[in-house]
C-alpha cells in the first residue's frame, strides 16, 4: 500500500482520556494517520479539539452525522478510511451504524453498546455492509496474552480446570461522580452507560480475556453485584462463579471500589498439564506452572514463545511494552486487514476483536445482571 | 516458670510431615519440651519413632489411651502437661476428649475434628474440663497477619467492603492417591476426612484467615465444588461467593488441582478508607494501599507496626521468617496461656485458635457442602 | 504552533531496530510528522525503505548530504525541520555537523560521536549555530525517573552518600557478531563504535542515569573492564568504582555478557534521610525507604508526586508506560521546544538531554578506558 | 545415637539477639539440648539469663573458664559436648581456644576473631585439638544456596565470568551507637570488633557466599571503604572490585548506611552457559537464565533440584523456610558430625563452614582494608 490509513474521530475532544489513548495506538505504528473529527456535539469545541491536533479547520466536524456524509463526497484520494468511535457507550451504536452504511470501516471502544438489542444488529449491520469492525479490547494485543492464548490452543497446558479472573480499580471509592469527574459522571449513569457499570467498564474486558486465551466460552455464571458507592444504581463491584463450557469453573472478581487498585486486570489458567498466570499491571512477564518442571517466566521477544508473541513484539527483550503498545497492536492488525481489503488481498485469520465479541460482552453484562437479581443464581449466557 | 512445658504427641511417627512440623514449631522458643508420645497405632513403630526423637522407650506408647492413662499416673514433676494430636482428621476427636477429661491440655491440628457433631460436643468438653485447647491454625501466628489484624480493628481501613481470599495447591492435580502416597490416600478418604476434601484440609485455613483478620464473620456462602480427580468423592476444587455479617462481599477460591500452586494462600481486604493484601508464599511483607497516599509496605520488626506484629517478630527486620516461626507463634502463645494457669496468673487476652475456632471451621465444610448440593444457591452458617 | 514539525531521518532503514524506535517515539504524541530520509547509504535501499514507511520517493535520499542540500532548498513550508540521526557511532558528527550548520534542529542517539574530540567540537557547533540537539538518552523520559530526581533535588533525601547502579545485558554472551547479526557486528567494531564498546553502548545510560537523578557529577572511577568473548577488542564488561563530587560513592556493573540478563539497568541511591530504587525493565514503580516510616511505592499517576512525574504521564495509574513512551518523551518536550522556538517563545527549562551530556558521556567512556589501562587506577573525568 | 547433644553457651544472655537466634536454631532438629551457660561476665546476669532458660542454678557460670572446667569435671553423661560462642568478636579467640584444647567442640559465630593472627592461630588449633569447629556462615544454610552451589559445581552454568555481590544494611544510618544501642556500640568499636566495621560484620558473609556458590577464590580485590558514620573510625559502607582466581571479575557492594535496606544480601553469578541469582531477603527463589530457554524458578522443595537442595529442606514447596531454618542447617550438620564422631562413624563431606573459611573471612577484611589505605589498589588475598 502507498499511503497510510486515513482515520476520523468521533469523540474524544480535548481533555478526553480515551481519545488520546486512541491516537496515540493509531499512530505508533505509522500506519495510520488522523485526517478528521467530530470531537464533541458542540461545533466550537469540536473545532479547538480539532486544531490542537494540528487539523485543518474545513475537516473539524460539529456532528458525526455531518462528518461522515461530508467526508463521503470528498474525492477518494482524499476522505477518511474509518471512523474510531471514542464516545460514552450510549453513542456507539447510531455512529456506527451510519458510517457502516455509509461504506467507513469502525473502530469502536467498548462495550459496544448501550444495549444487547442494539449489539446483536449492529453485528448483523457490520455483516450486511461488508466493511470491517474493530472492538477494542485492547489489552489482547500483549505478546503475552497472544503467547498465553497459543499455549492453550497448542494443548500445552491439557484440559483447562480452573480460572481465576479479576480486573480490580478503586477509583470510584469515593463519590466522585459527585465532583464533577466527567469519566465517573457518565459511568454511573445507566442512560449513558447501560445496565451495567463496572460489568460494562471493566467486566467485559475481564470476560473477553478469559474467552481469549482459553478458546473456551462462558457457559453460565453467578453474580453477586454490590453497589457500595452511596447513591449509585449501577455495580460498581461484582464477585462471580463461572462455569466454562467444557467444565472448566472458576471465579471472577470486578470492581471499582477495591481501593487503591490502579488496573489490576489479572488471569490464572490451571490445566491438568500445566497452568498460567498474566497480571496487565506488570505485563511483561508470563509466569508458568509445569508438573515436573520449575516455574518457568516469559517474556515479550525472549526465549521460546510461539511466532503469535513473536510477531506483535515491537522492541527487544527487556523493554518493556505497556498499555500504548497493546492498544496499538489492535489498531494495526485492524488496519492490515483494511489495508489488504483495499488491495484486494486476503488475510488467513485476522486477530482483532470484533462485533462478534461485542455480542459476547453485551450478553455477559446481561446474564449477570440477571443472575444478580435472582440473588445469584446460576443464568445461562446463551438464553440472551 | 522455672521449667519447660513437657508435651506428649500424639500421631506423627517417622515420616509424618505435620508431626516432624508441630515439634519443630513446639521447640523454636524453648519452652517446651517433648518428653513422650504415641506416634503410631503400632506399638513397634511408635518405639522406633520415639527412638529416633532420643525419648526413654518407656516414654513410647503403643496408643493414645495408654498414653494418657500411664503419664497421669506419673508423678507431677515428670509427667507431660499437654498433648498435640497430629493423627487425621477421623482421629482427633477420641484422643482430645480423653486428654481434656484426664487433666491434660490440648494441642489439635485443623480441621477440628471428623464431623461437626464432634466439634460441638468438643467444643463443650474444653469448657467443662477447665483445660486449656489450641487448634493450629498456624497462618495467624505470622507478624503481618498480626498487623493487618491490628489495622482492621484500629479502623485504619474503614469499613470492609471487599474481600478475596484463596488457597490453591496443585498436588492432587494427578491422582497421586494412587501411588500410595498417604499424605493423599487419607485426604480423599471421607472416613478419615470427613465431608470435606479440600475444604477441610485448606479451606478452613482460608475462612480462618479471612475471620481472624476482618473480625467478621462470615454470614453466607454460596460454593460451587469440584472433583476434577478421576474417582474423587470429596471435593479437590472450590470456587465461593462470601457475603460477611456487615455486608462486604468477597470471593474465595480453594484448590487442590490448580497445577503448580504449592502454597498459595493470600487474601485481600478492601475497606473504605484503605486496604491490604498478604500472601502466604512471601509473608514477610504487608502491602497496604491509601486514598491519597502512595503504597505502603510493612515488614515485620520494620517501621510502624502495631504491638500486635512487634511482639511476635522474632529476629530483626530483613531476616525471613516462615512458615515454621508462625507455627511456633501458636504453640509459644499456648504455652505461655498454660504457664500462667499453672503459677495461677491470668492472661487478658490469650492469642491462638481455640475450640470456638474449630467448631467455626466445622461450620464452613458444612455449609460448603451443602450450598454445593444446592447447585451453590446461599447457605448461611448459622443454620448449622 | 498550526501544524507538526517535519522529521527527515538519518539512517534506520528496513531492519534497523533504533530506527524503528526512534519513528514510533516520534509519532506517539502526534507532534512530528517523518517526511523525507536517508535510510541507507544504498540509495536503492533507502527508496525501498521509504516507500515502506509510505514516503513520496523524491523524499527519499540516497545520502545525508544530498537530503540536507535538497530539503534546504524545499519552500519553508515543506522542508523538514529537523533531522534524527540514528546511523551507528561514527556516522554521528558528520550528519549532525551538516545538519546544523544547514540550519536544521538535531536529534541524535547515543552515544553522541565516535570520539571525544568530535564530541567537544559538536558542542560548540550546536552553540554556534544556534540550533536545537537532543541526544536520546531516553530513559530519563520515564515518569519516576522523573519523580526520583524532584525528590532527590527537593532534599526529600537528605544528603546523597551511596549509589548503585548497572545497566547489564547478556545478548553477546556468545559469539554472535560472527554470525553475522547486524547490532553486534558493529557494536563489537572500534571503527564504528569508538573505544568503548558495552561502555558506550549502555554504560553512557548509566551514567547518564547517574547524573540526571542525583544531579551530581562522576568526580572520578576506577574501571575494571572485561573482553570476554572471544577476539573482541572492546569491552563486552565493565566493574568500576564510582566517587561523586560530594563525597557518595558508588559502584556501577554494565554487561553485555551477563547470560539472560535483557536490559536491566537499575539504580539505587541512598541518602541520609531517605532511599530510592528504580528498575527500567518494570518501570512503573519508584520503591522508596524512609528512616522511620514503611516503604512507599510510587507509581506514574499514583499518589503524592511531584508535577515533574505528573507531567509527562500519559495515561491513568495502573496502565503500564513502556520503553517506548519515554523515548517518545524525549522526541515531545524536543518538539516543544523547537515549535516554542518558531514561535519565538521561550520556555523556561527544556527537559531533554544535550550536546553537554554527550560529552560528558564520552568522557565517561574516555576516563574508563584509560582507567582500565591503569589496571583500574582512579581517573578524574575532568582530565578528559 | 540415643541421646540429643549438649550445649553450652558463652554469650548470649538476656537482650542478646545473636545468642537467641543461636538458641533458636540450635533447638529446632531437635538433637541439641542447652544445658549450660556462661552468658555474661557478670555472674548474677548470667544467673538471671540461665534461669529465664529453665536451665539449673549450677550450671549458670559466672565466666567461659568457670564453665569450661567445671563441665570438664562433670560425668560423662552429663557434660556439655560443645560450646557455641556468641560474644562480640574479641571474646570469641580465647574461649575458643580453651574450649579445644579442654576437649570441647566448638561453634562459633563470625567473623572467627579479632585478629588475623588469632584466625590462623586458631585453625591451627582446631587441626591439632581434633575437635570440631564450626563458624556460622548461615546463609549458606538455605535449600536454594545449596542449589546454587550444586548447579555451578556441576557445570549447568559453564565457565563463570562475572559476579555481583551486595550486603546492604541502612541500620547504621544515623548515629545509633551514640544512643547507647547495644548491638552497635561494640560493632563501630575497634576494640570489640576488629579493623573492620561493615567489612567484618556483614562482608565476611558476602564473601563466604561468594566462595561458597561459584567454588572459586577471590583472588584480588580493591576496596573503596567508606565512614559516612561522623566520628566513626571503622567502615561503614564498601565498593570493591573483585577479581576471581578463574579470571571472572565483579562487584561487591557492602554496608550499614543504605538507609532503609534491611539485610539485603543478594548475589548473581553469570556463567558461559548459565546464570542464577538469589536473594536472602526472599530465599524461597532461585531465578535462572539460559541461553535458549525462558527464565526458570526453582522453589525449596520444587520441581528439579539437586539432592544437595532436597536433603535440606525440612516442609514441603511453598511454606516459606527463613533465616533461623537456614541457621539450624548449620546447626544440624554440625551436629551430625558430632554425633558420628562420638559414634565412630565417618562422614564423607561434611556441610558447614570450618576454621578455614574463618580464615578466609579475616584476609578478606585485611585485604580490603590494605587496599582501601593505598586507595582501593588491587590487593592479593593471598598476600595475607
Amino acid at each position: 500500500m502507498s499511503r497510510k490509513l486515513r482515520m476520523g474521530m468521533i469523540g474524544g475532544g480535548t481533555g478526553s482520556f480515551i481519545g488520546d489513548v486512541h491516537r496515540k495506538a493509531a499512530s505508533i505504528d505509522g500506519m495510520i494517520e488522523l485526517v478528521c473529527g467530530a470531537f464533541s456535539s458542540s461545533a466550537e469545541k469540536s473545532m479547538t479539539s480539532g486544531k490542537a491536533l494540528y487539523l485543518p479547520e474545513e475537516r473539524c466536524y460539529g456532528s458525526f452525522e455531518d462528518m461522515i456524509s461530508k467526508e463521503k463526497e470528498r474525492p477518494e484520494s482524499e476522505r477518511m478510511d474509518f471512523v474510531a468511535i471514542v464516545t460514552p457507550n450510549h453513542m456507539h451504536f447510531s455512529p456506527a451504524k451510519l458510517a457502516l452504511e455509509s461504506g467507513f470501516h469502525v473502530v469502536c471502544d467498548k462495550p459496544m453498546t448501550l444495549t444487547l438489542d442494539e449489539a446483536v444488529e449492529l453485528e448483523k449491520i457490520v455483516a450486511k455492509s461488508g466493511k470491517l469492525f474493530a472492538l477494542t479490547h485492547n489489552y489482547t494485543g500483549h505478546p503475552l496474552v497472544k503467547q498465553a492464548k497459543a499455549m492453550v490452543a497448542n494443548g500445552d497446558l491439557g484440559t483447562i480446570r480452573k480460572i481465576q479472573v479479576q480486573y480490580l480499580q478503586g477509583w470510584l471509592s469515593t463519590a466522585v461522580e459527585k465532583t464533577g469527574q466527567k469519566q465517573a459522571s457518565w459511568r454511573v449513569d445507566p442512560k449513558r452507560s447501560g445496565i451495567g457499570g463496572a460489568l460494562g467498564d471493566i467486566g467485559t474486558h475481564a470476560e473477553n480475556l478469559v474467552e481469549y486465551i482459553t478458546g473456551l466460552r462462558i457457559n453460565e455464571l453467578a453474580a453477586d453485584l454490590g453497589r457500595f458507592g452511596e447513591g449509585r444504581i449501577l455495580d460498581d463491584d461484582g464477585n462471580l462463579l463461572l462455569r466454562m463450557e467444557n467444565g472448566a469453573k472458576g471465579t471472577m472478581s470486578i470492581s471499582q471500589i477495591a481501593l487503591g487498585e490502579e488496573n489490576n486486570l489479572a488471569i490464572k489458567v490451571y490445566g491438568e498439564k500445566g497452568s498460567l498466570e498474566w497480571h496487565q499491571e506488570n505485563p511483561n512477564q508470563l509466569i508458568t506452572h509445569w508438573l515436573e518442571q520449575p516455574v518457568k517466566v516469559f517474556t515479550p521477544n525472549g526465549n521460546d514463545l510461539y511466532d503469535e508473541a513473536l510477531s506483535v513484539s515491537r522492541i527487544p527483550a527487556g523493554h518493556p511494552e505497556g498499555y500504548l503498545e497493546a492498544f496499538a497492536t489492535i489498531y494495526k492488525n485492524f488496519a492490515t486487514h483494511v489495508m489488504a481489503t483495499l488491495e484486494e488481498k486476503i488475510i488467513e485469520k485476522p486477530d482483532y476483536p470484533t462485533a462478534k465479541d461485542g455480542v459476547r460482552g453485551m450478553k455477559f453484562i446481561y446474564a449477570a445482571v440477571e443472575s444478580d437479581k435472582n440473588n445469584a443464581s446460576w443464568t445461562k449466557m446463551k438464553e440472551f
